[in-house]
């Protein structure tokens, strides 16, 4: 099970342009604020935030409490502007959790219904012995392939074709995917496995003739996950690894006693 | 003219590694606070920057002078971990401006060569006497048909398929799109005009049933002209003008001391 | 028995004139935005930071175990120019268990020794069952007769001599004091009781006829203690205590089912 | 004539316990970095803030229009949960500056009038060709005298001593003083000569046996004379110059078109 957290800004769109529309580049500061202090808030705690539409963002926050919610949500209140509302759930899939918690966020009227301020709320139930799967996913080379080669808005644009169709791919396994900045995206993906993916990558390599590998964490909490697949994804890059897919499990290391040193490169 | 400044993390990518991988909600934090400042410094200048692949960034920088660059630049390396180049460039169209700046910046070595440092470079001019088009582009009603009702995970996924497709129309007539937050795009467009708009909105309004609006603000500035587009796009909300696009000109304002109340209403 | 963490920039004077004087509105801000930041991170763990010489801060953080501790060193080392020590320490007063924190930074060498870097110990031991002390100190009517009536810089100066004058009078007492903003100062002064804190605000008043008074809090944690002083300070501004003393004690409130409410105002 | 700058939050006491007392790290958090905000703001025009009583501040602004401090103070009510009222003076010395810029606050109604909102003003007149003096101040060897030996509070507590006593000395000449953070102070103080920093240098050593040294910057902005006096400690610092006082005058360097090395060790 992995727990997903839908934060929305309350009735923000409105706020933008009150009394007149406020200047971009304030608010474009405003938000990235908002999103950093959530994933310093979240992180102290081991959660993982991705910006998503910056007024709707998703959270992963296995092992993080109701009170612990309510903390941020205050912290929030005593220094911005405006106030954020958040549902928790916990599902099998991240796509089943962030929908159950959108749904229970949607019971108490519109995101831009001037009465619904802060709300907190469970839709099911706090995960108490779950975990999470994160595949920490880059293009290959891409400095080489486009960074230094093509415009940096040719890049960009080629970087927001594998993000869209990494995302409808992924959405079958009822996996998210977000961006996190360079040639990286991150996929809270419990459930899907390492041929999942690999037929994924050679949809793309056809297709856009880019190729990805993936560093796969699963672990307590989202730090724990993306921690791991950060490490698989490393020894991919080393060339410790023969495939383009690190699967790496906290519960292994620990029971095995095994170093992360010894995982991976065993699948040789 | 538009002028561009493209802005890279200098040998970014290995940093986040060194001397293992760092805890991703720290990377965030750090990534989009970058994102922040810069908005605020240039913003304090009256330029915009969109946040793109975050260790690459995009500036329309009309008005804003060399010194002034080096001043950012030597903030950020007097603040933050690491160091950051930037290339200028001005052209007919913002992709044009933004590939003259890329290739400036090529030209120094690749943005993982540990010994380019702190680049600063002007690829053929500053802007003088030119302007800045910018159209601010949103989804129709998208909290009463998204928001609301689906999950936030769709809603991402259809606002990012819209965006997608809105990139590729517009790199045909050598504009570009960023997504600023919520259901909002900005496209730094100068040369298209209004039907140009009107038709890709069509298209989108074919394929995917999503009905769009866009106030486009013309001005000296980043500022100036995002503030107009702002205007433009309220007008349009409040139903103001019986179309979906509202176009409003610094100059016009300016030199026929018109009031932006009196303008696109005319064009009922 | 409190918990004390004594935080010191590594290596910090050198780097700010490295390679030259760094600009100083730049340093401001870097250093403020240190401050914020630890008091986000150990905030998110109920502690509480003072900014004190803003290279070398003070924290209170009972119930913050080792390894958060070391987790927000990482937070810092990933996001900053540099790197920060800490040492934590426990003492019956809060004056012994910074000066126990310091000896046992100072052990690894000087705070200017470039090989000196993020040190992480604990001089004695962690505090498992003791209590924080927090007094809230402010000015009767600082807005009525300074702020609104003299120069900016007078009533800054004023507040500096009463800081200072009470700085030495509580550290008779072993407490330490810091000022947090307009008229505000917050002692952490475990062992200190209402008549202690008279006798000062009676020689202040008699010295520069300037009225103060204080809400003291008695809880397991920084915030705790901290939540209830302001409590009580706000009882005394809304004339509900008749005296400049109110001190509330977490421990009564739990154990005697007390409401806030039924508190101080007995002591009438 | 120095331009200086009050800035004031408008009715921050009243919001910090409104409807319950808000806690302490946040408030802490918020107040630092605005402080960090306005330094950047303003110091993207060569400005300099001192963050004074944090809801009160004080800034030297020569150079500076009331445009951009009207967008200043615009950025701030677009990302903060209050606004601030700002008031400019001019004046031979900063004393009376800040006296003026005080006074014309005044005028608008109390810092706690929750009606006074978004003052912005000026006392007289902006300054169009004056200049700044600023005077960085030391305390020599304060890592082997106090850091590195005595605790943490005891550094702390003999810092405030001297700023205290540094604060009356230098207003008697109508000079004002700001701790900048380790053991270092900003004077700005426009009139005052070598002579005056040398006597109080000497009172401070007899009475405290602390020695202090300033590099002196006169510029035509905060950050032309704070740079100024930066290198003029350093000058000092490496021992190039002998005494505790070096004048670096930009007039002097641009004019006579020396380099900064020649300047104060002529001195000798």
């Amino acid at each position: 099970m992995i727990q997903i957290t839908v934060i929305q800004i309350d009735n923000y769109g409105p706020w933008t342009v009150t009394p007149n529309p406020r200047r971009e580049s304030d608010l474009q500061a405003l938000q990235s604020r908002l999103y950093a202090d959530l994933n310093l808030m979240f992180g102290a705690h081991k959660g993982l935030v991705f910006y998503t539409r910056f007024d709707n963002l998703i959270a992963i926050t296995n092992g993080i409490d109701l009170i612990t919610h309510k903390r941020i949500q205050e912290s929030i209140r005593n220094r911005y502007p405006f106030t954020v509302s958040m549902a928790i759930a916990s599902a099998e899939t991240p796509y089943e959790a962030q929908k159950l918690a959108t749904e229970t966020l949607q019971e108490y009227g519109s995101a831009q219904d001037e009465n619904r301020k802060e709300v907190l709320d469970v839709a099911n139930e706090l995960v108490v012995d779950g975990y999470v799967q994160i595949a920490h996913i880059d293009i290959n080379n891409i400095t080489g392939t486009f960074t230094d080669i093509v415009s940096a808005y040719d890049t960009y644009i080629n970087v927001n074709k594998v993000k869209l169709y990494l995302m409808e791919e992924l959405l079958k396994h009822k996996a998210l995917l977000f961006f996190i900045g360079g040639d990286n995206f991150m996929a809270p993906s419990n459930g899907m496995d390492e041929e999942d993916f690999l037929k994924i990558f050679d949809k793309i390599k056809n297709k856009y003739n880019i190729e990805l590998k993936a560093g796969i964490g699963i672990g307590k909490t989202a730090e724990d996950a993306s921690n791991l697949a950060d490490i698989g994804l490393e020894k991919i890059r080393m060339k410790l690894v023969n495939k383009n897919i690190c699967v790496l499990r906290q519960e292994d290391i620990i029971e095995q006693n095994l170093s992360t040193k010894k995982l991976c490169e065993l699948q040789r």
